[in-house]
């Protein structure tokens, strides 16, 4: 019996999310049929968190038990060659039987990418959100900063039991910004919010996010975040920004 | 009496191509049938040259004789909103009546993405080659250097008509190359073979690339690109690399 540990790679943009779900179309479905294909075998494929239908995934990590034969060098080519060509196993070894995705996972970065230019990058456009105005940058920043630290982060979080606890630790916030060099629009450019946390609520980065876009449009000042983070309600926060501009970029244990 | 020129990108994955097919499935068709459905005109689209099934565009130059009232300003965003999501209008203006998207142009830039790593990139598998073995990238270097100035390019060309002018002028042939921060394995990035020229014979592109791969997989010695160029028999060269790692780069008046 061994644990075995993979880190994948996924275009989400044709699926409904990790988790398995009665019709079959996710993440996690699409691996366990895969593994159940290459091995005969029945497993339950753990990962470090559930992306939402259309969320992508650069480096997420999963687990799961098996009594297969296959030597951990060749599980990646092994898997890669029946998934679907949107998800990639790119790395594999062995783990302690202790291990667990999700329960061992100590922090996870997301990436919210943005487009700001007139019109979309068609390269990237399942991968980024196009946003057509102009943002400041700086306002947004600002606004950042206050949310790094232990908080209870209710006001950014889609509401599924009043039970949970709904405080995370935010380690580091920031937003990159790459001109564009396609276009001749001199404003145009990508945005990257960078966001490294303990642990993330429902929706959280994507609530963030629509929230920094209202400061970063000027409907809000940057000083909002922190009167909205202390509200402890969601409907004092921003809208959830759309799926498919969300990477989970990295899980460190 | 208009004569229009768009700079406009497209993602050649679902098309068949550039060039008006009966079929329909290309470029040119959804342009046309946009511009139909647009202004109730039947143009012709002119481009600064096809491209074949599966090649990506960045900057291609389109232009049509119009006489449409829709100011030009207000061109790009009206296609765009009837255009497939795979193809962009990124900019509009007017242009003399004797400007020819094909004949006019002076200077043409491909480019042909490879990522050589163990698997392939996710968000990118469109776009780029995977493969998977390392390449010698200074032996692939030294291979470009012949084909600088002006020479018969027959080798590289998949013959269509014995009538044809295979003469060309390259300008400019690099590779550039970039680490794959997504990946474990060290030896695993992108490379970029960029190359500008006075015009392109069919498949020409794809064909040193397909050359180029078997000097850096060991397979040619890099002196033989100019013993293959000299040839002028296309036998002597590789064979023509896959479409989706191809794209027009930028196109000089």
């Amino acid at each position: 019996m061994k644990n075995l540990k993979f880190i994948i790679s996924y275009d989400g943009t044709a699926y409904s999310g990790f988790q398995t779900q009665p019709g079959g179309n996710t993440i996690q479905d699409k691996l366990e049929d895969t593994i159940f294909k290459l091995t005969g075998e029945s497993v339950k494929v753990i990962s470090s968190g559930r992306t939402d239908a259309g969320v992508h995934a650069r480096r997420q990590v999963i687990n799961f038990i098996t009594n297969s034969v296959i030597p951990v060098e060749r599980w990646c080519l092994a898997l890669n060659t029946r998934l679907p060509k949107d998800i990639v196993a790119l790395s594999a070894e062995e783990a302690p039987l202790t291990f667990h995705s999700r329960k061992s996972a100590k922090r996870k970065t997301y990436c919210y990418a943005v487009r700001v230019a007139r019109f979309p990058n068609v390269f990237q456009r399942k991968f980024e959100f196009h946003h057509y105005t102009p943002l400041h940058i700086e306002a947004m920043r600002e606004a950042l900063e206050c949310l790094i630290g232990e908080h209870d982060f209710t006001s950014f979080c889609t509401v599924r039991t009043d039970k949970e606890i709904r405080v995370r630790t935010i380690y580091e916030a920031r937003i990159e910004v790459e001109p564009d060099a396609m276009s001749d629009d001199t404003k145009a450019g990508s945005l990257r919010v960078m966001i490294t946390g303990s642990g993330f609520l429902y929706n959280m980065v994507r609530i963030i996010v629509g929230t920094l876009f209202q400061i970063g449009e000027g409907k809000r000042d940057s000083s909002d975040m922190r009167r909205i983070l202390e509200a402890c309600d969601r409907s004092q926060a921003g809208p959830t920004a759309e799926a498919n501009g969300l990477t989970l970029w990295n899980v460190e244990y």
